[in-house]
């Protein structure tokens, strides 16, 4: 199959959303905003040998790099618009493995209302992909990592540690509801303690953990410092309600900033870095 | 150095953009679009030894990632917002490549107004990049493809067939300056031959070619088909006044959509196609 040919295939299952004036087939496409929406971007990489090994099932990885940027989506209190693919794949793999993952990507995008809305195909010695997705949310509304406030309760949602083959919900749902809620928000991509580092660092504090809901099968090693999890971390003044399927693990506190205690012992940000090679 | 401190790093010269609301740093940008205006979204890839050679220097990488897809925004005729910037190098070559790069890709941004509002990096056996774009313009103002009607006169910018190796300067100034002129625009990514094609499925239409303005120490060959000129082809209304800086090349036609002749004679489209190997 030709280069024209797939994207012709592709186009043909792109789906529509609120807001696109032109999708697949011209140099850009054109969206549309709405009055008083903000609009959030987030692009995440899937590299063969990195982020999946090569015979990780197409559908799988598809569905995996869509939920990933969804996941970011999430984490701010969006819902999303578009996405744009940037695909590179070995010209013996150009056809069947292509058709597989647009069939894992597309089959969330549908369920997500996330359009297709254009990418780029390449070849390339390994399979290499880029995925790109905007969402929206009212003006002004979006959740950040930088509003902990010393005294807040800190929360993560479903359990930690899973092992990397399962399908990623993105909590879209529970992100949109925490917006005017959460003091700060942000998702758990690299693992509970380089992710709650971060947030703590951009909200100059620190921070106290108490338990982490650990996943069936799972450790609490894993469950600490494991990435992939894809789980929402989230803040919320002191006494809310836990919203459905949430667990509180610890509260903000005053203290260096960017510092992490676990039951009273110092919880190094050890997750996944991408420039560190892993000592385990 | 680790990902953070690159992070940090990065951050700090990214720029500002009008209604980029929050850039590097949380999980998603967030932009405040304008009352009034459309946007436009583009993504391309640069991938070591497809797009360019090992030795290529990382500044120049780094320009040319950016031009090709600010070459896209040119081509609809909108003004560069923003860019996402998605990076996977081998860990040796994580620093100094990398700041290197990101010199080249934030030279162009600086000269441009596109700031840099996020991306995401990773380590990878070879070094791959993703460079996406958003731009805007006045509502329905879009340079489409789908718009050469019969009659029409077709331009080219520039000169064709130039070496690889020289910095490519989006057109951005032209495409802008063709807003409500020009009938169809898209820029020359693939060569002549294979670009004037998808212009003329689009719109439904056939083309004949005259003559094309070869650069020095090209060849009409080359001008004809070889990809990366990264210049403007554009349809105006018979008897319009040719834009500085472009020439009159041919006709549109009526005839099979996509055909294209050049003197008379059937001119495949023969550009490049990362899916079917060159067969020179």
């Amino acid at each position: 199959m030709d280069e024209l040919s797939l994207v012709r295939l592709i186009r043909r299952r792109a789906g529509k959303s609120a807001g696109l004036v032109l999708g697949i087939g011209d140099d850009c496409a054109i969206f549309r905003p709405r009055a008083a929406e903000d609009l959030l971007f987030t692009t995440d990489q899937m590299i063969e040998g990195v982020h999946f090994r090569s015979d990780a099932s197409a559908v799988e990885v598809g569905h995996r790099a869509l939920a990933r940027s969804l996941s970011d989506i999430a984490a701010m209190g969006g819902e999303p618009r578009f996405c744009l693919v940037s695909l590179a794949t070995p010209l013996k793999r150009a056809t069947k493995w292509v058709d597989e993952f647009y069939r894992g990507l597309l089959g969330l995008a549908r369920r997500t209302k996330t359009a297709l809305a254009g990418g780029d195909l390449a070849h390339a010695s390994s399979i290499y992909c880029d995925v790109i997705v905007c969402g929206a949310l009212p003006r002004g509304k979006a959740l950040r990592r930088d509003g902990a406030r010393p005294g807040d309760d800190i929360y993560v949602s479903g359990r930690l540690g899973e092992p990397w083959d399962r399908r990623i919900q993105p909590r879209l749902k529970l992100g949109q509801s925490l917006r005017g809620r959460a003091t700060a928000c942000m998702d758990l991509s690299d693992g509970l303690s380089l992710d709650l580092h971060r947030l703590c660092l951009e909200s100059g504090v620190a921070a106290e953990v108490d338990r982490v809901p650990v996943a069936t099968g799972s450790t609490l090693e894993r469950a600490l410092h494991d990435g992939e999890d894809y789980e929402l971390l989230f803040t919320l003044p002191n006494g809310s309600t836990a919203p459905k399927g949430t667990s509180r693990i610890g509260s903000v506190v005053r203290g260096r900033k960017g510092i992490v205690r676990f039951q009273g012992k110092l919880l190094p940000p050890a997750g996944y870095n991408h420039f560190l090679p892993k000592t385990k």
